[in-house]
């Protein structure tokens, strides 16, 4: 493949995860950091002709200026490199560089990085430049126009948490706090600030986009992102949104957040220059509204799901996308992901192999260790990325690592990726019966009346611990709230509704219309017509929006038909599906012996009795 | 985790592969063989504390013995390696060696691997050892009891066909030529041979068995390999059968073949020693049953697919077995994943570089160089492994890549995985509309009379690119097809069933008792009753067996509803859906345009004449 020889500013972690493409593609990597025990180099032997990688900072002009003579093109996978030299290794002309060095220059400011951004009209809370010898009367101003509590941050060399810190008022006690946090003061150096309006966000979300140096884009699927003392712990994708009721959102919901997302992050990247990965962290706002946070010009943390999750890795494309191969497809190959970091809770390496352990027994749990030999407070040792076959799947394999983490709570837990059980059949469905929060089923029914009929279906989803909520939605009585209902479906990891209704029964139908999923539809027997009524209305329907009808009343078979639905892609359940029908055999073959024993006379007078 | 150093017999392609997990979970491989540039050597830095690999032969005493000296563990990737200094170093006991050593001793004469088998009542092919001197009598012998034509084979060092002579009768002549070709009177050796008879398989099939020191076993799902020119080519999962009529077959499929090849694997690693991965060829033959070919007591080419596909690969798996710890799941993370391997026609790496560029086109393909510099024909120097979301989709990912290599033809790829085409809307449904090799979707019907009420249903099929099939199946007059069709419809890759029925319409009903698959039930309107017989009869179910029943004579919404069960788990297919949708607005709006423009007495008149 390419002889090109890549020349990376950097050796850590997402260093030592390029390799592993660059290998897989004969593409040879030669690094430059201090030392030869970093992760990187831990793993990647330099490349054939080179007795070493480079050893030195990768800020330093020499070193970088020799990683540049042996090499055909420089990328980064940290963005705190000497971009000046980097311009100058630019302008000689003899070795390209990826991203451009005026894209990390200004990615390293992150005031200069928001003006912009703002520039060019893309949205991100309000800042403000600020001194650190600002006036009262500055000071003051800035807290009228942000509001409070505020975020002050350091311009540079900002990450995980370091360099921001929340300002609760801007009192001269809180102001001079804050200060002393951010370094004022110590050697007496002076601090490039800038100050941040709070943004109480909803969700904090990313989306990797990757560009190729023939400028086509491409872009990964959003992914939820929880952060843990200001550093990322968790990542979710695909992305849910779990508040149907597009009402309470603000009614901003008609393009999926997903879509919208990645047309932000794609703007946002249109504005910078070079090849490669970019990491666009955003803000889901109370109304729906997406703020970028910030960008990373590499490979970015949230995306390292895309490894096992996806069908070409952030890494990979990385490759692809500086040494102008063809991009790889972003699609997720798998239903369901999520990355969990092992970061250090104290110097002890033990609380990381006893989350590791826990990992190796958890199924579609895969354990990333960076070869970090120290642990330390705050320090990313590793990740474990879990796949599955659903949302509720793999959450209940995330909390299972979660729980063996000691810096982590369930009450953390509880709000992060929710505390609901799935794994034992008695605690299938959350206690007292109440909606699942990661449901695949959806049973809606038109009237609380109608309840009665599908709490037979409901039981059977509980016995083969199926994730599902229940709810009402009328077609006639709550007309928005169905029509919601049914568009966000899908976008909320449901794969089958349920949908019950007596007389009229236009619920299924209209449910139908409104969402791509299929609709299964239970007539409910009403006081007259015997239900009939119910059943040619759900089934009777126009060509080209189906319902899937089943027998008046039976929601049972409904329930079953969902199962078989979602067990249609998910072989371990189509092979419980087998093994009820064979247990519904048994059940009539004990019948039969029962009836052979007793004789028929007897047989019947004790089933009267039952 | 693990400190323990595991020291590695042989660093070709497998160690390559070993190291990679090796990494991610800290543990350290010391690989043994000659030179500097083997593919494992090559991405895997020695670990810390060692300057260097070891180079030597892996069958030199003294080596492996220093290998031992620096290791906790030896284990191996090629079984051509000196068995009995392992056993030395395993009497010893200070360095473990897994697999034993008597496992891969014997493992290395086929002949007596093949003995130990059928001792423990394992199925093998028939076979007999046979000296290059044998008289003419006990050849003719010898064609009287395996049947010609036979193989002719070495007993050791015999691997990707070397060492195999076909033997088309035991005339003086063919003997003579087939002895040459193995070696006879090369160097004045005497030949260590065996015969066996001639296999007729239907499939070849291949299990990955692991098993970890405590003796935990797991297994992996069975696939298809298929060879070529006697060396593996491709590989397919999960395993299909594409024969559904049993009856074809001899009526022996009640249990599927990949359940019983999996039992039938660990029953043959039953008998041998030892922990780690041990990959087991079989034979499916024409009446069902199935033959073990041969063992290896290591990861195989047949399981390389694991990487991307399974949630734990069998790399992983083999150094988790051999270090105590879990084993992790074998189960697919994928609905479906093929392998290509990369193999040298000639000395040119040039038609490798062809085909390693167009896999970079190909949505879902993951490229595996392994850092081979020079080619030849013959010589496998990487793999290409393809997941995606059914098998049609990886077989035809597979196909575009077959093709771009030239030692493979059309007829090849025909017979291998079938040359049907998916991707242009024109022939998405094969020319002449006939039923596609990987059917998504089924459609039967009771009776021929019942197709032209299905066709619509079909058509919306190839509207939307969906594979499926086409056929009758009558529930009163076929019965046995019928429950052979819906038993085998799961294990042969459908994700849904669509049957019609009119009058008494038994059919879907009695399918959906014999399949756990959904089934969708077209009721076909009679001349009686208009219908609402067939749909009292399909909607109608008793508790515990659903089917989801559409309009009278609806198969569009059929065919709909099955998309969209398809489209559950299949997030770009639910776009397409929602497209559609939308589609079906577009065009009642242009009636309300056209309506508006003409008034609705000239519209009424025109609707008549269309």
């Amino acid at each position: 493949m390419s002889q090109k020889t890549v020349g990376v500013l950097g050796g850590g972690q997402l260093g030592r995860m390029l390799s592993q493409p660059a290998s897989l593609l004969g593409i040879p990597l030669l690094f430059l950091d201090s030392g030869d025990k970093t992760p990187a180099k831990l793993i990647a032997p330099p490349p054939e002709g080179h007795s070493s990688h480079l050893d030195g900072p990768f800020n330093s002009r020499p070193h970088i200026l020799e990683l540049a003579e042996k090499s055909d093109i420089l990328t980064i996978e940290i963005e705190h490199v000497n971009a000046d030299v980097l311009a100058e290794v630019e302008e000689k002309g003899k070795c390209d560089v990826q991203p451009k060095p005026a894209t990390i220059k200004l990615i390293q400011d992150k005031y200069a990085q928001k003006v912009h951004l703002e520039k060019h009209g893309i949205a991100v809370a309000p800042f403000f430049a600020v001194s650190q010898d600002a006036s009262r009367d500055e000071w003051e101003k800035l807290g009228k126009e942000l509001g409070t509590p505020m975020m002050l941050k350091s311009r540079t060399m900002a990450y995980d948490g370091k360099g921001n810190s929340p300002l609760a008022s801007v009192s001269e006690e809180d102001v001079q706090s804050s200060l002393t946090q951010l370094g004022a003061g110590t050697g007496g150096k002076q601090l490039s600030l800038y100050a941040e309006g709070w943004m109480p966000f909803v969700k904090e979300i990313a989306v990797m986009v990757v560009r190729n140096v023939e400028g086509q884009v491409v872009s990964y699927d959003a992914v939820e992102t929880v952060h843990k003392d200001s550093i990322l712990r968790v990542c979710i994708a695909p992305l849910r949104m779990h508040d149907w009721d597009s009402k309470k959102a603000g009614g901003k919901w008609e393009e999926s957040v997903n879509v919208r997302a990645k047309k932000l992050a794609e703007k946002a990247v249109g504005v910078l220059d070079g090849a490669g990965v970019f990491g666009v962290e955003m803000f889901l706002m109370q109304d729906g509204s997406l703020l970028i946070n910030e960008i990373a010009p590499r490979p970015h943390n949230s995306g390292h799901h895309t490894i096992e999750a996806c069908h070409t890795s952030q890494f990979e494309n990385h490759l692809r996308a500086i040494l102008s191969l063809p991009l790889g497809s972003t699609s997720l190959r798998v239903p369901a992901a999520g990355m969990v970091n092992l970061i250090g809770s104290s110097n002890s390496m033990e609380p990381i192999d006893r989350a590791v352990r826990t990992a190796l027994g958890v199924t579609g749990a895969s354990v990333h260790l960076y070869g970090k030999k120290e642990c330390r407070k705050g320090r990313k040792v590793g990740h474990i990325t879990v796949t599955g076959e659903n949302d509720a799947v793999v959450r209940e394999r995330m909390r299972t690592i979660l729980r063996s983490m000691e810096d982590i709570d369930e009450e953390w837990i509880g709000k992060t990726i929710g505390s609901s059980p799935l794994s034992s059949s008695a605690s299938a469905s959350p206690s007292g019966a109440k909606s699942h929060p990661q449901p695949l089923v959806g049973i809606i029914m038109g009237s609380d009346s109608d309840l009665p009929t599908l709490l037979p279906g409901a039981r059977i989803l509980d016995k083969f611990e199926i994730p599902y909520e229940l709810t009402i939605c009328s077609a006639h009585r709550t007309p928005q709230r169905m029509v919601d209902y049914a568009r966000n479906a899908a976008g909320r990891g449901l794969k089958c509704i349920v949908a019950g209704a007596g007389g009229a029964a236009h619920l299924p139908g209209m449910v139908a219309s409104e969402t791509a999923l299929p609709v299964v539809g239970v007539p409910v027997k009403g006081s007259v017509l015997d239900g009939v009524d119910s059943l040619y209305s759900i089934v009777q329907m126009p060509r080209g929006i189906p319902t899937a009808t089943v027998g008046i009343n039976n929601s049972t078979n409904a329930a079953l038909l969902a199962i078989r639905i979602i067990a249609a892609s998910d072989p371990k359940l189509l092979k419980r599906v087998e093994e009820y029908a064979e247990s519904l055999e048994e059940e009539v073959l004990e019948k039969v012996d029962a009836l052979e024993q007793m004789g028929w006379e007897a047989y019947a007078s004790e089933r009267l009795k039952k």
